[in-house]
């Protein structure tokens, strides 16, 4: 898009923004703007309701991984955070201002945030390479006062269970009971396991480029995410490649940024109608009419083009919607899983088929259900 | 104003976002914003082309001058930064969007502005303390390939310059000629200095809390800019108090923050018709009636209420305007005289009197001249 796809306009009237007496512009401005200015100074609070902290949202990119294209820095990755607070506004009404920053250093993008700090109600982390925005979140949660929300992270965990949990009442399977293997040990993987596990699921294997990982394995040294999904799944410590660990597997997610590295020969070596989301972008890790075609059930892919499209953006304006109107400080893994639930739950039972196990990104439903939901699960929190 | 003065809004339709087969979405967000973040990494000048760069302005503040209340922090500049962001749109079509940050140290201040620099196409400095804000603005101007103007600084200085020399006219005098006193020597007074010397006033005294400054005086030692009010004005070394060297001065400009320190006996002790532009807020240094009694020919404060009000809103939106799609990159001193000189002719001789000689902040051929002055000064650099 040209130029640019978002701009700031303004809320108030400007008509008679210079009127000789009355100007809007005396009291926007100075000098009017001081009282207010001088009410926020002893009480910091004020700024949610004097100005739009109470709905801005930074997008904070460094350019180090962004769509599948890897490190093309920071001006590289405006058009796809200006796409991003495109849908933001569309589908929560909220102020997302991209902040693609020129540094790629870990203490220096957590001083920069902590920087941005007073402008913002919630803080979007996107597209920066993992480990190093796991230990970013990780140190915000911590370090500042407003909820830091990591889509790559949550927002692809919280979408992926939704589609899980119906693809598996299709399948007539539980959660406790399937094997799930997952390729890709990034953001996304890491975040998929640990939603997976916070909903009771217990049989997962995470498969990374170096093989199936599990308690002890070489290559995980200096990387406690990896350490932390090698001692809360594959408990039986299987070691091998994706082929191997894939044998008997109920569930393949792919978020490896790999194409086509999911051949039919291993989903006919899952068990009986295995569910396949390959959520790599933009070329899946096995294409839809392969893999039914190779025995699986249930196919989802990222893309918009085939059905049961596993995107981001189904969630991430109504979650930011939420905690920026509920003025929730910290996602717990029992949050996103009961969002995850609530947007599973607007596929009804009737509606529910192979080609349907996810709501479209537009469904109108999926903001006020977001919204009860989180609400519920805070009174529940406080009432604990 | 409530819940804030500026939001984002989208500049793309958005009716057929979600469509199924050329839903915008596709081109905006993944797919296909894939292959305009792919052109950008091999040509970061693209940045320009394809996202709202060209037309992004950083309000940089750290919350420690904010108007005239001091160091209020972060959070209680945000309105008066909005305020700003409205004027920069309504007069200049300008995104501008406040960044009022969590730190007041320098490097950090200066760090920061690196690291915004990608979504940016020029940098506006506000309301940060003197001389912490003289030395970000000179570090940046080396140290960043985007404009960097300083309201305080060359907003002020432009503005001040343009009523001098429509005030000089209607009393028939010379910037050459005249004795200017400068009380206050923060950003202000530093840049009304240096545009008046630029413009070939060479007979100027500042004075400062500790009076006069003077080549060889205390209280200099650590603040450059001071040390070069020193060495460039007040040649006579001339020392005193305002009363003392007030004394048959044709000019005097306050940007001193303090209300009514000019009294009717220091008026008095000037040069004939003496021209009094009292700019602090909210409260001047002298109240305009006040100075009339006690013989001033012309007087000018930062206020709408009183007539000649010398407010930067005048010219900061048209002078980014131009910095922008000019992509001029450093302000000269020269080309900040020559702006001034524009907005001045724009009160023709027939109108030009006493209480008016100097443009409303909303006269729309501000935006025009201050751009065709721009790109006259830029040609004959280029020519040179």
């Amino acid at each position: 898009m040209l130029k640019g796809k978002i701009e700031i306009h303004n809320r108030v009237p400007v008509e008679n923004m210079f009127e000789k007496e009355n100007g809007l512009i005396n009291l926007i401005y100075t000098p009017g703007v001081a009282y207010v200015a001088k009410e926020i100074s002893t009480d910091k609070e004020l700024a949610y309701e004097y100005t739009s902290k109470w709905n801005n949202v930074a997008i904070i990119c460094d350019g180090t991984r962004v769509l599948g294209l890897g490190n093309i820095g920071p001006e590289a990755a405006i058009p796809v955070m200006e796409g991003k607070s495109v849908l933001f506004k569309l589908l929560g009404g909220i102020n997302a201002i991209p902040l693609c920053i020129a540094t790629q250093n870990k203490e220096d993008i957590i001083k920069f945030v902590k920087s941005v700090e007073p402008m913002f109600g919630a803080i979007n982390i996107e597209d920066i390479e993992s480990p190093k925005v796991l230990d970013i979140v990780e140190r915000l949660k911590h370090e500042i006062s407003l909820p830091v929300f990591h889509d790559d992270q949550h927002g692809t965990a919280i979408i992926t269970l939704s589609a899980l949990i119906n693809a598996l009442t299709l399948s007539e399977k539980k959660l406790k009971d399937i094997l799930v293997v997952i390729l890709g040990a990034g953001s996304a993987g890491y975040g998929i396991y640990k939603i997976l596990h916070a909903a009771g699921c217990t049989n997962i294997v995470v498969v990374d480029s170096h093989g199936s990982i599990y308690e002890g394995r070489d290559h995980l040294n200096g990387n406690p995410y990896k350490q932390e999904i090698a001692t809360k799944t594959n408990r039986g410590k299987i070691s091998g490649n994706l082929d191997d660990v894939l044998k008997g597997a109920d569930v393949f997610i792919g978020v490896s940024g790999k194409a086509k590295v999911l051949t039919s020969q291993m989903v006919k070596s899952m068990n009986l109608n295995p569910i396949i989301f390959a959520l790599s972008n933009p070329d899946p890790e096995i294409f839809p009419d392969d893999a039914i075609k190779a025995g699986a059930k249930i196919v989802a892919t990222g893309r918009s083009d085939f059905p049961n499209q596993i995107n981001n953006a189904t969630i991430f304006p109504s979650v930011l919607r939420a905690l920026l109107d509920l003025r929730i400080k910290y996602l717990s893994e029992d949050l996103l899983v009961t969002v995850a639930q609530s947007i599973a739950g607007l596929v009804d039972k009737q509606h529910l088929k192979e080609n349907y196990i996810i709501p479209q990104i537009n469904d109108q439903r999926i903001l006020p259900i977001v919204t009860q939901t989180m609400k519920q699960v805070m009174k529940q929190h406080l009432m604990k």
